[in-house]
């Protein structure tokens, strides 16, 4: 039987799971592997902390990946500029690569993809953690034209969206009970702004896609804004609120962007509560497909990463590492935001005058805006809040009107508005 | 470009849809797998009927398995023996395989296994249609060991499920709905019977355990039995009942059954309906998993068909065809149906008698079942219908207790039973 080496660059929560998992799987791995998988050695950014595992320990990635017996190196180190430098001398050194990082790999792939060449570069953990979407999309769906993505990627949004719209607890008391639960982080926004679920969303398009685009080029926003009104209306009218990662492709177009959505609660996406995270892929011929998972945690993320190693010790490289073997003879460009088409919800508070629903309606028609449905709550004696859903609109249409609401007296604090999918 | 011939033997719904996508979706497919992939020829049982398909057609297998040009075969001709044969002659001949036919496969996949060899054999649309499960199971989650598998295998007896839960419909009414609908078969009785379903458990529970086991070494019921009583008692406690495909492991035990069970609303499984399949997997780091998607129609088989043609264009024989290199150092065994434990729900109707529920319930004791909820509902003037649920027993103490209750002079039908999850 053959011997595979494995390197772990970064053995924090999930590397040390990764060690954890080859040896306490090690019956169950080497039966479908057909290889004995041995984590020989270790990078910590510390050597003082004990962490009670018995592989070698170093705080230079060097001493991996410069080690001619390592065959796998894992990398699990975090940021994006320096685990680049780290993998990409892995690979010049003839090392296969796993990684979990999709900061990288937001910012890198492609780099990577032509650096790897033919050698195994494989990253299943980088989005939604154990859920095996990656293998999903690049080989299970390899003979659809992807439709749409619409993915529940970030599973500290949707512990707090799920408790806000079940429990009626306010954003900043869920958002602090999540930092004590440490679902989420002291600083938030990376999950909250709806970056972290961008950089998962990113990897997916280029698999479903071959699309090349960078967190900056698209549309990301995220949950900051959402308030116990909006999930009043959500109710009444039938509606979850989630975070979501959206990509659509019509004709050579695709759209991609990330932000919080109404979401209508029968979709089997509505129906994923808590910190659980879940995608629907519509094939072109497959029709919806769904998966569903832990998102994060140690095992669940290592899970992948293992999933991985064994499917590069069955065979090496045995498909492109972004699932595409050559480009699209007719490649696909990425949508401006400016052009998405919704619907969309509104939500202003203005003060009770008279009129004021007359001005506002008048601003709506002039931008082509067309209303579906339209609720009044007043929110003190001489407050109201104006609850607005639309007809498909246009987004530089939608984002004109708020300026324009915006800037009217009675108006009397910042516009919130929620996509509708 | 490499050029990859494909012959169909059976040209039937998804043979023609196979036919179909490889030619539609020539772009995609020729991208992700850098391969120009050709159906070349077709085989047909009549070649009188007009298919306005421009591949070559034949009534006779062996122009395909036989054709020296033909790189992969696509066996879509239904039925075990005869395909078996065709099969192992288009391997003989050095050819790779893909399949769709799950009784095949329920009954001969270790000899294939074996027959194949180095060759590519592949079935991702054996098991629920379009949801790369295979792929799921056999790549993504080859780091757990897996703890228990639950799934929605069959979309004729979801969609009749969900009918009579949601609408109250009837089950012959339902069924003979579906059959107008093309959801059921004019002989109904091997999806509702739970045979189709457990073929396709049998397919999982290789990949998953390593176990051998053919359909008559398994419980296999169906759905036959339920009625709006059961469904009633189901909406009380905040139940669904679904036809499950279950395989539970404990220690180096596996049991495998197909049956109607009751199974909590709020389970992501519960929430699905209609026609769509959905397997929940739990590994034992990844923790639960859940699938969903069409488990059946032409182009969401043919999906999977061609996702495995891609994925042998691009790397032939790349993991062991049932997922494991070699058998596990410490095998698991099939349990004995006799020593599964779970809760039940059993339905009496009883003449409205004295003493009757004093003589079930001395019944209950005798065997070690332990009631945990009851009710009675009035079934007419003269009988009542009794709803019980046990707690957790073990299934020869309940084949026991419906045995003597059967013998019981007031017991005016045949007790039901549907287990609980």
């Amino acid at each position: 039987m053959q011997t595979i080496k494995i390197g772990v660059i970064g053995v924090g929560t999930v590397g040390t799971s990764v060690v954890n998992i080859l040896k306490d799987n090690a019956d169950v791995i080497e039966a479908r592997s057909g290889s004995r998988i041995i984590p020989t050695k270790g990078v910590v950014r510390s050597l003082k902390k004990e962490r009670g595992l018995d592989i070698l320990l170093s705080d230079n990635p060097d001493d991996i990946v410069n080690d001619s017996e390592i065959d796998i190196v894992v990398e699990l180190m975090g940021g994006v500029e320096e685990p680049f430098k780290v993998v990409k001398k892995a690979l010049e050194n003839g090392k296969a690569v796993v990684t979990a990082n999709k900061a990288l790999l937001a910012y890198h792939r492609y780099e990577l993809q032509d650096i790897a060449k033919d050698l195994a570069f494989e990253y299943e953990a980088s989005v939604a953690g154990g859920i095996p979407i990656i293998n999903a999309l690049r080989d299970g769906l390899s003979a659809n034209h992807i439709e749409s993505m619409m993915g529940i990627l970030n599973g500290t949004c949707n512990y707090m969206m799920s408790k806000m719209m079940n429990e009626g607890v306010a954003f900043d008391d869920i958002l602090k009970e999540s930092q004590e639960l440490g679902y989420a982080e002291a600083d938030p926004s990376f999950d909250i702004g709806g970056f972290d679920a961008a950089h998962k969303l990113l990897i997916l398009a280029s698999i479903a896609y071959g699309i090349d685009a960078k967190p900056e080029d698209i549309l990301i926003e995220g949950i900051e804004n959402v308030t116990q009104d909006d999930i009043a209306f959500a109710k009444e009218f039938g509606y979850q609120i989630k975070l979501l990662g959206i990509a659509k492709r019509l004709d050579d177009e695709v759209e991609l962007r990330v932000h919080a959505a109404l979401i209508d609660e029968n979709e089997m996406l509505a129906k994923i509560d808590g910190v659980m995270n879940g995608i629907s892929v519509v094939g072109d011929k497959v029709g919806e497909t769904l998966y569903y998972g832990a998102g994060a945690g140690g095992d669940a993320t290592a899970s992948a990463v293992v999933a991985n190693i064994i499917d590069i010790a069955r065979s090496g490289k045995s498909r492109p590492m972004l699932g595409f073997d050559r480009p699209l003879e007719h490649g696909l460009k990425l949508k401006n935001s400016d052009k998405i088409e919704s619907k969309y919800y509104l939500r202003l508070k203005v003060s009770d005058e008279v009129g004021v629903l007359a001005q506002i309606s008048k601003l709506f028609e002039n931008n082509n805006i067309s209303i579906a449905t339209m609720l009044q709550k007043n929110s003190d004696e001489r407050h109201a809040n104006l609850l607005f859903s639309t007809h498909i609109a246009v987004e530089k249409d939608i984002q004109n009107v708020i300026k324009q609401i915006q800037d009217l007296n009675f108006v009397v604090a910042k516009p919130v508005m929620i996509r509708i999918v």
